[in-house]
C-alpha cells in the first residue's frame, strides 16, 4: 500500500504515520513543501527507532508523483465527501493521499477526482481527526479488505 | 462505544484518544494512575478544542471499572494473541481496552479473558503500533461493524 502525505506540517504525526507505514511494508511519499527538516530529532523520537527502516519517497509537488505512477489508483481523505472510506474497495498497490493538517486536500485536487474522495465518518459538529490517526484508520481499512497480506 | 486506557502514560497520546472518542461519541475511561495530570496544558492541546466535550470517566483500578459495568463486553487489544481484532463482532456499548505504552495489557488480565484479546496485524519484527492510532484503528473497525451509528 502507499500513504501519500501532501505537505505535511507536524513533525510527530508525520513520525507516527511513518511507523504504522513500517509496520505494514507500507511506501510513505512525503510531498515538499514539508513543515519539517527529515533530520528533525522529533520525527525520529515519534517514529521511535523505525524511521530509519521506512521505505520513504519525497516528491518536490503533486504533479510530479501522479506522473510517476501513471496506472495507479489514488484515493483521497477529506471530510468534504459523502463517500465513507469504508465503501471503496482497495487494491493492494493503491495510493491514499491526506491533506496538510490545517487544510486538507486542495479544493482543486478534490475536484479533479471527486470519485476518489473518501471520508471517515464523525460527529456532525466535529472538525476532523488527528492525521496521524485518520491515516491509520484508512491503510487499516484497505490492508483489512486485503486480508492483511503483509508481503513477507 | 466505549475505550479504556489502563494507566495511560503519554498524555499527547490519550489526548488524540480523546479527540477520537469526542468525535465518535464515544466514552473514554482513564484507569488510574495515570501518567499526567488531567490539567497538563499538553493534553488539551493534544485534544485542541474537543478536550472539554469528552465523555470522561476516570477509574481507581481495573476492578472498579468492570464491577460498574458487570454484564459488558469487554476486548483486550495485546500483540500477545493471534485473534485479529476485525474478526471479532462488536456491539455498540463494548469496551475496547488498551495498557499503558510501555508495557501493554498485563499478563494477568490477558490470561483471564484470553477469548477477547485482539490483535492489530503488523509485520512480524515489528514492536507495536502508536497508542492513539491503534485504538483508533479498533475504534473504527467497531464503528464500521455497527454501520457507523454515532447516535445523533
Amino acid at each position: 500500500m502507499n500513504i501519500v502525505l501532501m505537505e505535511p506540517e507536524i513533525p510527530y504525526n508525520t513520525g507516527n504515520i511513518g511507523r504504522s507505514c513500517v509496520l505494514t511494508n507500507t511506501t510513505l511519499h512525503l510531498i515538499k513543501p514539508l513543515g519539517f527538516s527529515l533530520d528533525e530529532k522529533q520525527i525520529k523520537r515519534s517514529g521511535l527507532d523505525y524511521w530509519e527502516l521506512i521505505d520513504l519517497k519525497v516528491w518536490e509537488n503533486y504533479e510530479e508523483l501522479r506522473a510517476a505512477y501513471p496506472e495507479s489508483n489514488f484515493y483521497f481523505a477529506t471530510t468534504k465527501t459523502t463517500q465513507k472510506y469504508s465503501d471503496v474497495k482497495y487494491n493492494p498497490n493503491d495510493f491514499i493521499v491526506f491533506g496538510p493538517e490545517s487544510r486538507g486536500i486542495p479544493a482543486e485536487i478534490r475536484e479533479a477526482n471527486k470519485e476518489t474522495c473518501i471520508t471517515i465518518p464523525m460527529i456532525k459538529m466535529g472538525r476532523s481527526l488527528n492525521l496521524s490517526n485518520s491515516a491509520a484508520i484508512v491503510l487499516y481499512e484497505a490492508l483489512r479488505q486485503n486480508n492483511f497480506d503483509l508481503g513477507e
